[in-house]
């Protein structure tokens, strides 16, 4: 007998027709003899409908308040699901983010889990009952109701399974497993059928939106086994895992882009100790993501300083660090939105040379200009203008080869 | 300064531009120096649109989940009432059941408090903030949600008033006051400036949908002023109250009516000790609420029991009774849903001969027959068929000479 935990998407709980299709897929796995705990995302469209209300009540809603709100999607979802299962004869309950209790800290509307109670859950699945528990919620240390944020129920999900030392981590999700790139992007995307916790890091990081980076992360760091499904078929699905088969071979698994980026370039900035550090502390502080940075050398004791962050977030950015560029002596500051990143990744890039020289031919033979690079052991990543975003992506899965099997 | 508790019904918070509506008042409120604590209903509509959800998922939801599901109504309109404040420039914030906590026992849907913490609250009106509480909801031992049943944000907000010692508890509504009878039926209906809380209780349980007769009750034990107010008016409100001046010149202040009445003879039952017995525990153990009872004087030691319960609860209260029925020996059991109770209701009564009197003999001029008859100190209460509600009101209404002022 396993433990299980399934992760159903705001997709696949849309509806009460999609719901009840959940129940049974729920059913069946428990009838093969599994323990299994169900985490559930809002409907799709009702977190957006709440964050709208939250907007109608305030420019700048409170964010204690907001989470409060906001949360209620996945209560709604919950107990009708709980309700279901009951109804058709299957023993459930379910659990809210403070009866778990999954503690937080106090970022409300992006908060962190500290930790996952496993007890009460534990409990009721000793008692033969499917346990129902709400995404993308917590609470803190004072009882308050947080949100971890977009696509918090993926982290949820990985979360309970590490507590709960669940065998497999089930996501299911409206596409059918981890592509080598988009599919609505690049028609040769191919299925992925293994893929490391390292690269899909670095893929969902640089935009894959199949599942979000702090998942990957908390399922890397405990070794949870995620296996990422369609919530609409029975075939495909993708293994995210500590090794995969024959990984040997593999080079580069998939190219990815996000276009949610803005490249913000602070100018001729003196170049001495702590300038990074007054820049991006306040950043920091205020909880916006830097995703590149890079500072070129300084030519006669002055630099350029460029990172990219949400372009959602680009305002508050540069809100933020306008009185630390005065502080710093830079001369300004300059924020371009029309950008994106495009990557390559791939588990073998660590052992092979030639990847990024290769990328760069690639981009160079489309005419592409690179604004920004940025490498890990394996991951390249490129800043392009915007409009390139489809051209960089498609010529780059056909350079590395990515629509045959590996 | 004083602690005034507001609660506003769920017209009162329909939509955002009444959720305004509320914070301005509350804000208004606040600024005449107050402390302010505000309870709120789910939007109109919302409640019922969650229980639809409940039974389009099961057909006899599991309560626990229909529970926590029907609660996020509140969430709702609690946190966007505190975004809205917040955004206005007054520190506001809310408090679900459990975050209070409002502890109930757990009979879930219809759960009753224990106790209200007043120390979180007290701390939040110390430090300048208005606190929003979801009202209907608590949560009992085991951390589970609960609610209060139909009208529990009445009793929240009392409860509220009383944990907090609150110098009044106003209750917003859709009406302006108390009426002498329902404007709907009766023209003649005139609003009352107060009314005491025995009256005030027999006319709720008499079906005067104001407020809910838990509140008042409440309201009485810990001498709560209540002020029924209009959340869209100013003008009028009835003062509920201990007593009430120039109170020894009343006789009746209201007639009211219930056409959520079904009556139920147990035909035929020996006459013997424990027959009431073995008839009504089982239904209070099944939260099925009996409202009058009548049991004739034994003729050769048969008699015939009488009762009535709400009309939504009179199937499960046969089928609960069914047994019971049988073994006590009585011969069958008959059930009429086509009854309605009207009541004449006066702290008057009391210390005047007279009044049951002229109720009989009004209702006998209208040639109303009366089916049961049952008389606390301060209210007569008959059962009539159905279609003859509206008459017996007006013609009691007209007898008693309501329409004119005190």
């Amino acid at each position: 007998m396993a433990l299980i935990v399934q992760k159903y998407g705001g997709t696949s709980v849309a509806n009460m027709e999609r719901i009840a299709n959940v129940a049974r897929k729920v059913i069946r796995t428990k009838e093969e003899g599994n323990s299994v705990v169900v985490v559930l995302s809002a409907m799709s469209g009702e977190t957006d409908r709440l964050i709208q209300l939250a907007r109608q009540a305030a420019d700048v809603p409170d964010l204690r308040e907001y989470d409060a709100l906001i949360s209620t999607g996945e209560q709604v979802t919950i107990t009708l699901l709980a309700i279901m299962l009951n109804g058709m004869g299957h023993k459930a309950k379910s659990f809210l983010g403070f009866q778990v209790p999954v503690s937080t800290d106090q970022a409300f509307s992006k908060a962190r889990i500290l930790s996952v109670e496993k007890d009460a859950i534990l409990k009721e699945l000793d008692e033969g009952r499917i346990v129902v528990v709400a995404g993308f919620q917590g609470k803190d240390a004072d009882n308050n109701i947080t949100t971890l944020g977009r696509g918090g129920s993926d982290t949820s999900a990985v979360a309970l399974a590490a507590a709960l030392n669940a065998d497999v981590c089930d996501i299911y999700t409206d596409v059918d497993g981890v592509y080598t790139t988009d599919p609505n992007v690049c028609a040769k995307a191919r299925r992925l059928d293994q893929i490391t916790y390292d690269e899909m890091l670095e893929m969902a990081r640089a935009g894959a939106k199949v599942l979000q980076p702090r998942s990957v992360e908390l399922a890397k760091k405990y070794n949870v086994p995620v296996y990422v499904k369609s919530s609409f078929s029975d075939e495909g699905g993708t293994l995210v895992t500590k090794e995969t088969k024959g990984m040997e071979k593999e080079i580069v698994s998939g190219v990815t882009y996000d276009r949610d980026q803005a490249k913000i370039t602070v100018i001729h900035v003196p170049d001495r100790p702590g300038i990074a550090a007054a820049i991006f502390a306040p950043l920091a502080e205020n909880n916006i993501m830097v995703d590149m940075i890079i500072q070129n050398s300084s030519i006669h004791g002055f630099t350029d300083l460029t990172f990219t962050v949400s372009r959602k977030e680009a305002r508050e950015a540069t809100r933020i660090i306008a009185d630390a560029v005065r502080e710093v002596g830079a001369e300004k500051f300059e924020v371009d939105e029309n950008v994106a990143k495009v990557s390559v990744i791939g588990n073998g890039m660590i052992s092979h040379a030639g990847v990024a020289a290769k990328i760069f031919q690639t981009l160079f033979r489309e005419q592409i200009n690179i604004q920004m690079i940025s490498t890990s052991e394996i991951k390249v990543s490129c800043v392009v203008e915007l409009k390139y975003t489809e051209l960089a992506v498609m010529a780059l899965h056909d350079a590395f080869g990515l629509e045959s099997a590996r």
